[in-house]
Order: C-alpha cells, then structure tokens, then sequence
C-alpha cells in the first residue's frame, strides 16, 4: 500500500472541515484522551496514600495482571512505597479503597463489550464493567485522571459513563519494509492500549521481507527475511502480550501480488520465470504469485492453516492490493486460462484467485479481510474491505453490504499534521449512508508503513499522533475542537513515556549522533520548525533502500514541528487584529530574532559534523526568511517601508524556502508569506 | 551476595593507590577505550565515502552478520547511502577499500585467541586476526576510530596491534532480585561488545526469583517467579545473540542459600518445614536447601542436566554464598548426619554438599564455579573462585592452585566513582603471588545487582562505569591515567547510545516524570551535584522492597555526578595555587551563584511534584551551601572577614549538607569544607 491516490487525500483535506457537525467543550484541563462519553466533575478529591488497596472479584488471569499492572503504574509515577503493592491483599473484613466488579470474563474479539463506569467519591474508587475488558479501558482513563496538589496526589471526583464509538480502532504496523523487534511492538501495545485502541494489523509478509517462522516453509524466512523474523514464540509471546491488554492480533499475508520475498523462497511460484531476491527498494513491483497452478492453492492452504493456528483472531488478512498485473499480462498460459474461463480482465482473475483463497480461510474457520482491490463482484459479503482509496469507496462498499474498515485518511506514515486525521471522520454527517449501512463501517486503522521508519524513529511517527485519532474512533463525534485536542495531547504524549515508548528521548539521541554528541540546542531550534516532505515526495527527492540510514535530519523532524505550528498561529491571530497588539508585535519579533541569530551557532555545530552538511541550506533558510520576516513586520507597524527592494527580496526569499532541503521542509514560510501579502496587497 | 564486608573496600580504597605503577599516556584525541596494546598514529586520512566496501574470505555466520552490523552503523552515524551496504557484494576483479583476513573461526570459550592487527592506509583498511573474534574486537577499536573534518568522515591512518590483558573480561547481571527483559539484556550485550568484554554472568536464581522456564520442573517459574522469566527459546536467543558478538553465557543457580523462589515452589527440599514465599526483601534469609536428603540431589541432579543442556559454556555457576547456616543448626537430623559424618561445622557440611554438586556438573561436562565460601580443603582446584570478599582471598586461592575471578573492588550496585575502580588493579605490582601464580587470576566480573535498579535505570548503573572497567581488564596495566580515562569515557558513553542504551536517554525521562512535565532544567541542575548514597545504605536509610517504585530523584542521580566532579576539581586546584588565579575565582563564584538561585526555579516545580517533596531539603543545602561558599571565597580573596559567625554558621551548614536526604548525598560538600578548612586553619 504504498502509492496512494494523492489526489484523494487532497480532497479530504478540502471537503472535511465542512462535514463536522457541532461541537461539545473538553475539560482541557482533565487530559483525558479518548475523552468519555460522560464526564461529571466535582471540586471533591479522592486522596491517594501509600495505604491504597485494591481489589476485585472476579477471578481471572487477565485482571490480575492488569491490577498488578495498575498498582505498578501508579507506584512509579508517584513515588509511593504502597502498603499493598498487589490487588487482593486485604483480608475479607478490611475495606479496599478500589474496588472493580466485573459481570464476566471477556473475549478479544470484535465487538466485545468495552464500556465501563468509573465513579470517583472522597472515600473510594469503583469500577464497574460487563467485562475486565471494560475495566482495562476504565483503569486507563483513571490513570489519566491523577492529579497533584500542594498535598500530594489525587484523584478529582468524577462520575464517568464510557463506551467506544466503534469497535474496531486498529493501527498498522508494517514489518516488512523494516523490521521491527518485540520491544518495538510490545511497547506500541501498551500505548494502543493506553487509549483504548484495540487491534494491531500486522502487516507481515511483503516485497521487502516475510517476516513469520514457518516450520513447514522454514525457506520463506531463510531466505526471504534476512534473518529478521519472529519465530512463533514470539508470536505467540506478542499475541498473549496484546491479549493480556484486550487488544486483537490481526495478520497480513500480502497476495498474490507484494510477493517478492515469498518468490524468493519459492520461485515457482511466480507468474514468470526466473530467480527473485528480497526488494531493496520502495514502490509497486511485479512479482506475482501465479493464480493458475494448483501448487499456489496447495502453499496457501498449507501456510494459512499453519498461520490460522498461531493467529486466534477470527479475521485474516491477504491483501490483495497493488497486483500491477505485468506479470499475468506477460504469460500466455495465464491469458489462455483467462480465455478458457472468461475472465474478463485481470481484476475478474484477481477475483477469481481471491474466491479460492476464501474457501481455504473458511475452512479455517477465518474471515477474509483485503484492502479495496478485493471487492469483486463475485466475491459475498462476508469478507470485510479495507479502504485506502477513499470514502467513495467505503460508501460504496457499504451500500453493497460489505463490512468495511476505513484507512484513507489515516496514514500516518505520510507525516500529515494530527488534526488533518483527528477531523476525518469516518461517518460525517453528510455521509451518504443510511443508518443501518453506517453499521457496516466497522472502524478505523491508522497505518504505519515502514519505507521510511527504523526501531529508533517508528515511535515518533505513531506517537502521539495515534492517541488523537484514537479518539476520533472512541470519543463521540462531537468531540472535535483542535485546540483543545492538541493541548490535552501533550500531557498525553508525556504520558506514554512510561511503556518505554521513545518518541520523546529518541529525540534527544538522535540529536547528540547528529551533532557528534557536541551542542544540540541549535539543532533542534532548526527541528522545531521543520517537517518531513509529505505524501510520498521524500523517496522521489532522493531514492531511499531498506538499507539507507534514517538517522538524518529528515528522521528526527516529526510531523507538527511545534515551535513552527505556534508561530503561524500567533501571525495569524496578530494578523487578524483590527488594531495592532504590540505585545504579539514583540513575541513574533523575538521568535523571528531567536531563528536569526540560531544561524551562527549551528553553522559552528554543522562544521564538525558532516552528516549536517546537506541541512546548511535550510539554516540559511530559516535566518533569511527570519530577517525579511522582521523588516515586514516593521513594515505592519510603519517603522519600515515597503520598498521595491524589499518586495523583490521577500518574493525571492520566500519563493526559495519553499523549496524542500534534504528532504524537509520549513513550517513558518506560509506565516511569512501571509505577513507579507498583508502589506503588499 | 548483597552485603559485602565494607571494611575491606575501605582498605581498598586506601590502598590501592599505593600499588599502581607508572603511567602511559593515552592519545586522548582518540577516544579509544580500552586503549590498544600498541598504536602508531600519522596525520594522513582514509576517506570514508559512498564507495566503501568490505569484503572478507573466510565463511561463517558470525563474520557475515558482524560485517554488516558494522556497515549499517557507520552508515547510521554518518548518513552516508552506501553503495555497498551488505560486506562481499562486490565481484572478484574490484578491490575493496576494506579487507577482512581471519585463519579460523573462532570458539566463544575461555581463552581463545581475540588479538588483531588493525592497518588503516591512506587509500584501504584491513584486520587481520587469527579467529572471526579477533575480528569483531579490532572493528569495535575502527568504529571508535571513525572522525570528522570540514571535507567529510575519515578514519586517521593508523597501526594496531592488539590483544588483552586477561582472558575473563565479565559483567554480571542480576535479573532475580528486579527482572530484566530480553531487550535489556541483549542491548547491554551490544554494550559489551563495544568495550571488548566477553563474559555475561546470568544471575538467574535468587530469593527473589527464579527466571528460566525448566521444562522438568516448571513449578519452578510457576510459582517462583511472579510470571517475569525467560523462556528457554529466549534464553536460547540470547546466548545466540551474545555468541555472534563473541560473548560467553554464563549461568548462575545460586544454591544452597539464596533459594526461597526455588523452595517456593519445592518446599519438601528445605532444610526446614513449611511453605515459603518468594522474598520480597533485600538481604540475607535463611531458606536454605537440604543437604543430606537424596531428593535434593535428585533435583539439582535433573535441573542442572536440563540447563548444561541449554547453557553451551563450559563454566556453570552454582553460587554457594551467604548461607547463614540458620536452618541447618536448628535441624536435628542435620545435626546427626554431621555428627554421623565428621562434618566438623557448617562449612564442613556446605563442603560437602559442593563435592556431591561437583560430582553431577562434572557428568554433565560442566567446571563449576562458586562464591569465596565453596572453597574447602576437600574441593579440588578445578573449581573455580569467585572472589568478592577480597584481595586476600584472591591471593590465597590463587596459591593454593585454585583459578580465581575476582570481583571486589568491582560492585558497581554500590555507585562508587568510576576511578574506584579503574584504579583497582586484579594484579598490582606488589601482590603476593609468582608469576605461575598470577596466571590463576582469569580476570575480573564487574557485578550489576538489581536490589536498586530496574529496566529504566539499570543501564545507568552499569554504563559508562564499566567501559572504564573493561579498560583495566584489557588494556596494559599502566594505561591508568585518571583524568585521561574520563575524557575519553565521555565520547565513548555517547557512543553507546547507538546501540539502545539509555543510561542517557532515560535521565531526561525519569526529569520529565519527576517534574510532571514540568521545567526539568533546575531538577537536572540539583541531579548533577548528588549521588545516591554508597555501599549499602541506601536500604538502611528507607526500606525498599522488590515492589517499591524505583523513579525517584535517586534513581535519576547517578555515580560520578560530573557537575560535581568538575566543582572540587576546580576547588582543588584554586586552593593548590600559590597566588590568586582570579579566573578560576570567578568561575568557583559563578557556579555558586547558580546554585544559588536555582533554588527558587526548582521550588516552584517541586511545589507541583508530590514525588519530589522528598528532596526540598537537599535543595535547600545546595542554596545554603552555595551562600556560604560565596562567602567564604570572598574571605579566601580578602573581601570578606572571617567572622566568628560565619565559621560557627559554616560548621552548622556544612555539617547539615554532610547528611543524605531522600537518599542522596551532596557531593560539593567536601569542596566546600576544604575552601573552609583553607581560611580557617
């Protein structure tokens, strides 16, 4: 899935902001992320000491991990030496200050009961669940709810009514463009279960790498995955570890196209002859599983019997999308057996190959999911469609009847700001569905292709992005404002630091390789301002491999650069004034200032460290487009004139940092620009 | 092997300055720790750029993966897009600019030959070495090599030769009393290697915990490990993983004593009745195996079989420490059997426990290694000893013939400045052994015990610490000048970084925790002057068990607290000099005055930190103390008198700053009481 229809998201970006209905006020200063379905607050706390104690009744070794878990979480961050460090440790005739009822056990499966009550008084903590399910979810917006005063540690005392949205709120991990370790997936767990997400896609099987052991074609890893696999321990390990937080595993085997690396065990296989090597590069690529040889059945069956025993989850993924069909085109046998069995084009083959693919999977008791490309008209509705194209799609896929989950708009692989996705809703109100097709829509998952991430940079592009489109999917509709989204996201993000997740203190590391362990303040002055390219520009500007190193500038830059997103802010909000607010004038003058002078001291830092060299150009940038900022702004309160020079000189300059350097772009040019044409128009 | 006989690190400490010999200057320009045997260094340089290429002839596993782990990390650090990215890929009429000559594929066992000749040309670089081992060593010195002018990387033209000082270079790690997960421990591996170690001494088996899944016996994790062990497929991977970096896994099963986990789940092998529970305590405690019923050499027969199988190293640690003796004297039948049997005392008995262990490891192929207290005059000298008891003891089992490790000195779980140990020699020049006795030494294991660390802090206890230890076990004896060590140590702390470890990543963290977020500046400012308390006190000041949270100011402070460091190295200095150095005046003043006023910066976060309460006082000194070294400086100067009150309130406030608060120490206090003491006297 990786050349998307560009145009597409274009269009998202242009119509969504018109299909969100009405918006309902956040408490910004609870950080509770998904926010609840029903919050009442009081002034009351609930004080936390070192003689908290939980309990529960239910038995069960889901709720007695996630208790430990709780207690664990709560001990670290507040420093407290707990009397009683695990649940259940009071005797029947003592009192515990929480208490968790749960009705029955639940099961990670789609559409379990999540919701959950939580009531907060001064004297006890309840939660109250159908399932521990629920009170995993419940746990996580306690968590959030602990606040500190001048006393110590509380709880503020609420009453909370919660239940998600949808029930399938997945996110995407791509292992196969990079690989990525347990403690890479372990540690996204935790923070897809910090807000309430509930299914890991794991997209396993690629051009660029299988990355499952199979013991019955051990030859899919030992040559197509360069030794970097999951055996089915850590399958299995991985899967108990999502289990355990109520969170569903489910797998991709890309067919019968991104097949490169199954091709490079088992050649004859393919729709051409010849010898396949694992895929170096990034794109669409011709390897394509041959769909008129019974051996092809006979593998699928045999790796998706193999492969549905180590997966529990009901749904089963096999891709099906980008087949370019080059291959099939190119070999007479398959467009005689086209011919032979009227098969129209190859979609009409794709589908007849998918139709023989659902009868294995239903023999394994699995449900069939594809990305778009799926959708045939043979094919019955009980497959589920994943949509990349677009809402046209999903809506039409719906009207059919088919289930569908939605991704187009969600991939956060392509470094778009977070309220881009946090405003695409996946049923906004003008959607042309009825109430009973909307059901259909099943969820959302957020995708995290890897052509452009490593072990060290994968967090920074999921987090804490994830989080707010997590409560797109969990929180009602009408929690929507922006502002509010992206203050709450920041104590959010801070949080799930503590599952070990490296979004932040990467960042900080990178930096010191970056500058060879000298200075980094300047640096990361000029990060803070800069994103990645979008889209898909940044392997068209310089061709990336599986084997080029993402520890350049371009890999710490994130999507949001912050500093960047205030400044345009404060220059709109300065420009929008009917009378001049001075006070803006300085703080946008001493910002401009502070980014002029960073030149000079990090001119000293890129001197010694050549993996710096190529980011010269946008330092330059950033210094020029600051002093032509200063002098219009000048011009805004009439210290400066408008001279022709300077008319020339900003159109030149800011035509220039326009231009993306080493693949990243500056984020204040466009605040610049509107500076300028304020005056100049 | 917690507490420690702190009277003879004391002697150490006091004597080990006396027995170190002359000193060899390092080039500190090159960061390279350990230092080589032998380097000769010109100006000229071998340009690094996208054409590199590395070929090698011999096969084997071990030199192709390392080969590429070498190329992706010099491709990590200098952004280069290698042409060439995998080792070999070039055909036989191109010449690789660099050149790997190995004779043999190298055993992971004690002794083996790990010297390399490292050749760096204007225009190739080639390692030459007797085993693939070799070969990772002398790619570890090229990395640490690699440097940055104005035109690019390049590596200096350099000759190496160069081989270890000692054949047992280890680190231990307990992963019993706060377990480790697999990522903890396959970074600290790659830290390892980094530094040329090539021991891992897995403590595996405690009162706390037993952590590997025995497949004869799985009560054992069941019920003694709170579900935190490691499967055997990981402890498979592990051994794997530390195999390809030339590393050695050994195991420990601590027994006789040490065994409450084991004895929780085999309660009927105790020397006592009852039903034990994991401890959840630090210290010595008195469950202790039977030693004269056959069950349990039934048990420790079939375990220790189980394991030999899995742990491939010819050495199997059995521990044999600390048994208190307790459960034996009050057991009648042991009693007897003693009585019965000539078994004069307690270590009598433990004397003959070891023989029968003995007897089951040496059928199972295994050399046993124990504690001091497994020597026995009935043991024979293929034992090995682990000393931590002392120099003396080391000295006397290395007379009696006994191979010996030595690990006094070298407990950095008691957060002792790196030089402590750097400058403790296993082999000083005046010890009492013949040079056929100095070769019983086999080396030395720095231990990591895991009373006070957890997966966040434990890579700040072990590194850099141990790059300087590594240093002593490898290097010749008379690189040991201090100041050169740790100018060197700063380079090559950051280096680690790349391989995961967070001893420097994870302090911005545990700030960002402390603070809520908030401001870290003034915490990190207050963090960079203490240090946790030393030795065992840290257990004595609070109670901790396995469950109290280990996030607090004193988990974030770490050994060496460099602000301090610098602070009396200047103090020392200033007060050295015959006349006035007003530079150094000022820069003792400004740093002062910046203790000073960080007070009010970190009081307002900490007003918001209920886990920071803890530390106002220590604040407080630091503000106190830095007033009163104001004024005492300008008595030093003459601008000031030394009034009656200043020294009365000098003595008050100094003495004060002496006592740890929340477990920490001052460590400007000496500076500032020899600043005192200097006016005074």
């Amino acid at each position: 899935m990786l050349n998307k229809k560009i145009v597409l998201l274009v269009f998202l970006i242009t119509t969504l902001f018109s299909t969100i209905g009405y918006a309902q006020m956040t408490n910004s200063n609870l950080s509770l992320m998904p926010y609840p379905k029903s919050i009442q607050v009081t002034n009351s706390k609930f004080r936390l000491t070192e003689n908290f104690s939980l309990q529960y009744i239910l038995q069960g070794e889901r709720l007695y991990k996630m208790s430990n878990r709780f207690l664990n979480r709560l001990a670290k961050r507040t420093g407290l030496f707990l009397k009683f460090p695990f649940a259940n440790q009071l005797d029947k005739t003592q009192k515990p200050e929480m208490f968790i009822k749960v009705e029955r056990i639940g099961n990670v499966k789609l559409g379990e009961d999540e919701s959950y009550r939580l009531s907060i008084t001064k004297d006890d903590i309840g939660i109250d669940a159908k399932t521990d399910i629920g009170v995993l979810r419940g746990l996580e917006t306690l968590l959030q709810l602990l606040k500190a005063d001048e006393k110590g540690y509380y709880f503020p005392v609420v009453e909370i009514e919660d239940s998600p949205r949808f029930p399938w709120r997945g996110l995407l991990i791509d292992v196969c463009r990079h690989f990525m370790p347990v403690e890479v997936i372990k540690r996204n767990i935790d923070g897809m279960a910090a807000v309430k997400m509930n299914v890991l896609h794991w997209h396993l099987s690629e051009d660029q790498g299988f990355r499952v052991e199979s013991k019955i074609f051990p030859k899919l890893t030992e040559l197509g995955s360069d030794g970097l696999f999951y055996t089915q321990e850590q399958i299995k390990e991985i899967i108990q570890y999502a289990d355990d937080r109520g969170i569903r595993v489910v797998p991709e085997f890309d067919v019968p196209g991104h097949a490169t690396a199954i091709l490079t065990a088992y050649p004859e296989l393919a729709s051409a002859p010849g010898l396949y090597k694992i895929e170096r590069n990034w794109g669409i690529f011709d390897p394509t599983l041959n769909p008129i040889i019974d051996e092809t059945y006979e593998f699928l069956d045999k790796l998706f019997k193999e492969m549905s025993g180590l997966f529990p989850d009901e749904y089963f993924h096999i891709g099906v999308d980008e087949n370019n069909g080059k291959q099939w085109d190119a070999n007479k046998e398959i467009q005689k057996f086209m011919k032979d069995n009227d098969l129209a084009d190859n979609h009409a083959l794709q589908g007849y190959f998918n139709n023989r693919v659902l009868k294995i999977l239903t023999k394994y008791n699995k449900k069939m999911i594809g990305w778009d490309e799926i959708f045939h008209p043979s094919m019955p509705t009980s497959i589920v469609i994943q949509s990349w194209i677009g809402k046209e799609s999903l809506v039409d896929a719906a009207q059919k009847g088919y289930q569908v989950i939605l991704s187009n708009g969600y991939y956060i692989d392509l470094i778009q700001p977070t309220d881009f996705h946090y405003l695409n809703d996946p049923l906004p109100m003008d959607i042309n569905l009825s109430e009973n097709q909307k059901k259909f829509i099943l969820g959302v998952e957020a995708t995290m292709w890897a052509e452009m991430i490593s072990p060290e940079t994968i967090d920074s592009r999921i987090w804490p992005i994830t989080a707010a489109i997590a409560e797109r999917l969990w929180s009602p509709q009408d929690i929507n404002n922006v502002e509010e989204m992206y203050k709450r996201l920041e104590t959010v993000s801070f949080e799930l630091e503590e599952h070990g997740l490296t979004h932040i203190k990467n960042k900080g590391m990178m930096l010191r390789r970056l500058t060879n362990n000298n200075e980094t303040n300047s640096l990361e002055t000029l990060a803070s301002v800069i994103e990645p390219v979008k889209i898909y520009k940044r392997n068209s500007l310089r061709k990336q491999t599986q084997q080029t190193p993402l520890t350049r500038v371009v890999d710490v830059a994130t999507a949001d650069a912050k500093a960047a997103r205030e400044f345009r802010n404060l220059v709109d909000s300065f420009l929008a004034d009917d009378k001049l607010d001075l006070r803006k004038y300085s703080q946008i003058a001493e910002q401009l200032l502070s980014w002029k002078v960073n030149y000079e001291k990090l001119e000293k830092v890129i001197a010694k460290s050549p993996i710096l060299f190529e980011i010269r150009p946008m330092s330059e940038n950033l210094k020029n487009i600051s002093v032509i900022g200063l002098q219009l702004l000048n011009v805004q309160i009439g210290k400066n004139k408008l001279t022709k020079d300077l008319i020339l000189k900003s159109n030149e300059i800011i035509s220039l940092a326009k231009e993306p350097v080493a693949q990243t772009e500056l984020m204040i040019v466009s605040a610049i620009e509107k500076l300028f044409k304020s005056i100049s128009e």
